[in-house]
């Protein structure tokens, strides 16, 4: 879930409402509705991984698990892998558990005997050593439930639907399943209500008259096949499983259902794993033209049909990438070009003004709004974009425009090669796992890849009959 | 299921048994045991596949889907996805019933009003302008069933088990769960009883000496993490699913249950997708050292730990990749090859001769035999190899060595470019499908995954605080 | 020659003198002094050359030799070599003589009997088929001196050396060298005279003092070098063959002496070869820091030293193989970018501004201004800076800031992929010849140079030891 | 000069000449005559070179100079240059006189001052530190005239022209021409004699004859061109200079005239830089199909035509990039390598068997025989044919059969990765020169050239108009 959109149809009332947000701590979400939303899981488990290759290997891996044990640290899991750094080597990977014991005496015995040690923790503030937490896998996805900011059954009392027993019920139910629910399970089928199903298709309705004129060009393209494929039409509400074995289907991307409210270093995880937090509820139907938080409609009318572009798939998954192990500065800005583009981006297409952001193409208001000479347009950059600040409670004063997605994907890489980490970071699509490339070895499998796919090149090339149309 | 190392076993009795097999007719299982087991899937649907883009959008799906109504083809499924030749276009995939209607009438009405079209179709023999049937999504593998040459419950009247009826019940239930299997479900955990788990306890023992001075390195540095990670113990048969997702954290590759028999052009089909067709019974106890069919013991001991390491899986892939619509006489020779490297193939590491052919390390007999002088060892050299005459009921009188996996590779990967087809094929791991490469557009595609991927490995080298060891 | 910096040095007069021009016609020198200077060569030879492959071989040339003769065209060049286009095939250039005969006639006639046929020829305007001739070997760059657009001698009434008899003869002497300079030869060493030494140590002195602050570290890195390697000092005027011969050593740029104004199409296109159109003489001693045209201080002072650094050599010779063939509108585009770049370009170092165009570089007081408050500062992008319009008799109000040479060539290419040309170029520093990318044959062998330079990186990773600074 | 062809012509007569040679010491010429030709130039001057970076600036080149001058070193020659290693610093190259002073001395309180150090000398024997001399600029091949082995202009008692005082002044006179030539000079034109233009007009009318049947495809289609530009003619003996600059023009490949024997060292170098040593004199009149050493016949029948394929040019240089720096083992290897495809090669051309050696296109007897069923064939393989001995004064017993030169290259280039060596090397064509890899960003920068090829590669792409030929 990308609590994003959130206040942006209360600005269809003329007088949105302000809930006096001023600026965002790192790590906390910055894609926030904010006020009582906010609030750190407390007894929230850290999660710290290490990962170790040894020394010697007859006896080892026990001798590891010794300093452990003296040092009473609990071990949650540990796993054995052949290193991809050393050749023949094994590697270890040990979750432990650091809220007991001597943690960090461990960690500096087991240094002394490895060749290549690396920590990662989401206890890694005031620790020059470690490396915020992020998953390596995508069942670590599973991890972000209880780290969960907000649940997404709690409602603001300004709520449309906060004195709505049925509603609320309904709000829990769907929560639990998202809290519940684990990597590669079918996401539940819901049976939606008539009530449910009518405030779906009032948005859906409104909505489709403005995207010829307003939408980009991949939203118009993918949107007829959403209705071919997926049962998109005013009298069904999509089920998330239909879509998102649509877009595994065209881009890889998938949908996993949220409980609610994610930190922004852990939704942008996510994307690098082209895994897309989705709400499953409806807003009130009290109010079909606003919602103070993403629902379904958000979600489905505004980002699925993107994330069926594999350029835009791509550009996504960068900004998912560019954020694993990032400090909590970049984190931050790395958020805003994830709101000032896939949120609330425009494109230029044909000398053309489009919209792609799912937080305009899922609210008629606002994408109106963006195409006037209201707003201030910038080219998309980066370093630039990255600082802006921005309202979340109103249209939004300042877009940026992005060339193509290509561009904007480039744009992004180069800045996040600027990010300090001590390690590049790539998608193993095959394993569904991300490498940490930090050595030769990875570096030779990397240019091994690429001449493969030379080689696969120069094939179909050579395959092709073609012919130059004309002398 | 491969039915390779078949009887090789058997010739650990001093008197190998002859099946009388002269030769394999095209797309029958070269990799087979032979006799009675041969058989076409007579009522089996003949799968036909056109995938096509039209040449105006408004209501020309409607037109070609007529086509097919007064030709009185029966479609069986209908697909519209965002086309990859022509950038905005769509493309359609259709699979229709060829038992009825004029379907080479629809055909040719069709092609008249398609900018691309092609068909891919079991019923490809004497057709021109039609490509052999491969699985182009890895849920298309689910279609295998219905074409098995030999269900794995039949047994010939000299098998071991052939005249024990708890036996033969045990391998008619496990046929049966491989045959009702679909992609994407867990495979079914089976409680092997006491005897089955001693006969594995035997085989495991036995071979389990001599690895350390037959296997290739990469079986032995496999091995210890399957007994870390998967249960690999004398007392315990390794469960299917753990195996797979094991190998799935390790390379990308699956394992998924096989019925019977089935054709080379269908199991080397899953291999492009880096799924092994495994079976999930074991021979019968009153001949642990020996049997005429791939058994766990095979596929567990023999196949796993290779599939576990990069560079194999790539090298297995590729012998996949290349089978995707090859002609039937390439079919044979692609065969071949996997039989003299997947199967019975040795490699030079380190100035010595090993073995990394399943057949071979699952074989304690064969094993032994392979690195004496008696057999003659060859270079591996695709074009040589794919036409060399084996037997199949005695110890190989020729090996072929590889010089690495890399190097067998890139082997392959030539003589594949020589396969008549009139496309080049690149499987998308993200997707899980292959992509029929035959346009410009894809191959432009293709270069700027490459520059990222050069972008990418820039990055790292930049990370990377690399030092020369000295000046 | 780059006529360019011209009249900035005015500017350090209170009062620059303007020429009155407005605005430059395509293809006359846009980077010119103005005035009396332009005018087209009006006897100048048109130089068009055909290309074409044939479709027979036995007696085809004859042939088609026979065409030209029928139509009375007389040929100057006949070249036959291998072509690239179609292996096994030969490929034919004839250079001929448009002032007579029907050659239009002529063309028509041959492109009937031709696989492939390509004109390029100063006379394109009006002519569809036909691409603005450009040099395709280094020797082509001898054509130029035909070309001039006004011979260096000639002096405007209001030159500091309009009344000195002795600079005149000096003038006239160095143009005479440049005109009869043909490709390969040494250029001849000048004696300067004590008068021309005193004045170029005076600039020489003036500029070295603000280098350190002002220019860019490029610059800063070079000139050290070219003390030590070039005798650049106080009391010497380099001789342009010992600088080319360590611009060959460093970069592969060469100098070569220019008789006087070359257009602006040609100019660029020696770029493409790493050729810098070089004056020899330099500035009237009675004004040593003013100049109303390039000079050797210019030259060497503000030029050299940035075509010694790989990346702006690269950057540089992209601008000139954009230039290629390119339409009247590019060709006053790009002329515009080398202005706002190669000339008086800015770029961003350590945070700061620093200065890298040669017109600061060898003016003393605009090198001072640039770095100033009072000039416009904008990002290099060559789609808008390209149609920018700048005086050329004061200092530049805007100045365009690159990021760096390697993100200034990227944009450059970017935009240049945009200029209508039916072909790509390539330019081969083995054979010194631009080759015209039109044929797949073509693009499979640039892929398989891609390969070997992957081979090559891998090579080179393997071998060399480095090793992590750490765990 | 490469000296092979030698006494093959000789087997012409039926008695062939043996000299007794046995075995090849290394860094001999293993490509001799044999005999008394081989002997070291005692005098000959021990090129050593220094390549350094220095640790601080101001003032430390002058240290390291006094360095030498402590030691009483004689510095020959001193050049300062960018460091490609270290960006921003400098770099120097230094060549001593290692016959004086204490130089082992100066190299050890050099190394304590430097970040980078390499040191090439032809004094490498015993000297771990130091990799054998090799040229690193174009300009070096100038020093190979002082290491000659044997002078051209002595002959052999048993040479037809030992008695023929005018064939022997003309010896003389061709010997002193190559003796004083310096690169970038045009080759002096030759005015050849009667005698010598019908001696060459003999073999040219017996070997073209033979060339449609035997000869390669690239030979025969390359011949054409040499006719039609170089003055290729029974009745004329092509200039060196002509010559070269076709090859030039086709490939970069340049000539050189030769005094004398090479060693296999420098001869191999020469074709790192695509330059091929030629001789300028033909053989004696008296015996016109026959030659104990390579003359002009040998070299623009045999050797020219293949330099004009851009495949065998890449191939061609490939070996002269392997040879550089290697040891003396490899040095032998590499030569014999060269001896089994550019001297005696065949290759699989549409299923039969081609010459493309030059040994056996300038040898109507040889040619002839090769193609009989009388010599063994096997596939060239450089591990293998690297070690192979053979005879130099009879028809080879064993020919190697390559696939195609982009084949033979690719393997050569997999075993030059084998060669120890500290280093990778790439050519430089801008500059004329080879880089010595061995830093991360050197390795950046080709990786900055691959991703600029590929952009390339991807703007011809789009801007060629291919259309599939059908659907």
């Amino acid at each position: 879930m990308e609590t994003v959109t959130v206040l942006l149809e209360n600005s269809m009332d003329e007088t949105p409402k302000t809930n006096g947000v001023v600026g965002t701590p790192p790590d906390t979400p910055v894609l926030m509705k904010g006020g009582n939303y906010i609030r750190e899981g407390k007894d929230s488990h850290k999660s710290t991984c290490i990962i170790f290759s040894l020394k010697e290997e007859v006896g080892a891996l026990a001798k590891a698990l010794q300093i452990f044990q003296k040092n009473q640290v609990n071990l949650l899991h540990i796993e054995s892998r052949s290193s991809k750094r050393s050749p023949g080597e094994y590697e270890f990977i040990i979750e432990c558990d650091t809220n007991a014991g001597h943690v960090a005496m461990a960690m500096d015995a087991l240094r002394d005997s490895c060749h290549y040690m690396k920590i990662i923790s989401r206890n890694y503030k005031d620790n020059l050593d470690v490396t915020p937490w992020f998953p390596r896998k995508i069942r670590d996805l599973d991890k972000f439930a209880n780290q969960i900011l907000s649940y997404g059954s709690e409602l603001d009392s300004d709520h449309p639907g906060f004195t709505d027993p049925v509603y609320r019920a309904r709000r829990t139910m769907l929560a639990d399943i998202a809290y519940n629910y684990k990597h590669g399970e079918p996401i539940p089928r819901i049976d939606y209500s008539p009530l449910e199903v009518e405030t779906w298709g009032k948005v859906f309705r409104q909505l489709t008259e403005l995207y010829p004129t307003h939408a980009c060009k991949e939203h118009n393209h993918i949107l007829p096949l959403l209705i071919e494929n997926c049962g998109y039409r005013e009298d069904n509400i999509p089920q998330l499983q239909d879509v998102s074995d649509f877009l595994k289907d065209c881009t890889g991307f998938t949908l996993r259902p949220v409980a609610g409210l994610l930190s922004s270093r852990d939704f942008l995880a996510g994307l690098a794993f082209r895994v897309f937090h989705s709400t499953q509820y409806i807003r009130h139907h009290s109010a079909p033209y606003y919602t103070p938080e993403p629902d379904v409609c958000h979600e489905l009318l505004g980002h699925v049909p993107l994330f069926a572009d594999p350029g835009f798939a791509q550009f996504s998954q960068e900004i998912g990438l560019a954020s694993l192990g990032a400090p909590d500065d970049d984190i931050k800005k790395i958020a805003t070009c994830y709101w000032f583009t896939v949120e609330y981006g425009l494109c230029r297409q044909n000398g053309q003004i489009k919209a792609f952001g799912a937080g305009l193409l899922s609210s008629y208001g606002e994408l109106e709004y963006c195409l006037t000479d209201k707003p201030e347009l910038r080219s998309f950059d980066p370093e630039k974009t990255g600082v802006q600040e921005y309202p979340i409670t109103e249209y939004q004063p300042i877009y940026y425009v992005a060339e193509s997605f290509d561009d904007a994907k480039e744009k992004l890489m180069k800045y996040a090669e600027t990010i300090p980490r001590p390690f590049a970071v790539r998608y193993n699509p095959y394993t569904s796992s991300i490498e940490i490339l930090d050595s030769k070895p990875q570096m030779d499998n990397l240019l091994t890849d690429i001449k493969q796919d030379i080689n696969r090149l120069q094939e179909a090339m050579s395959r092709i009959a073609f012919e130059p149309k004309d002398i």
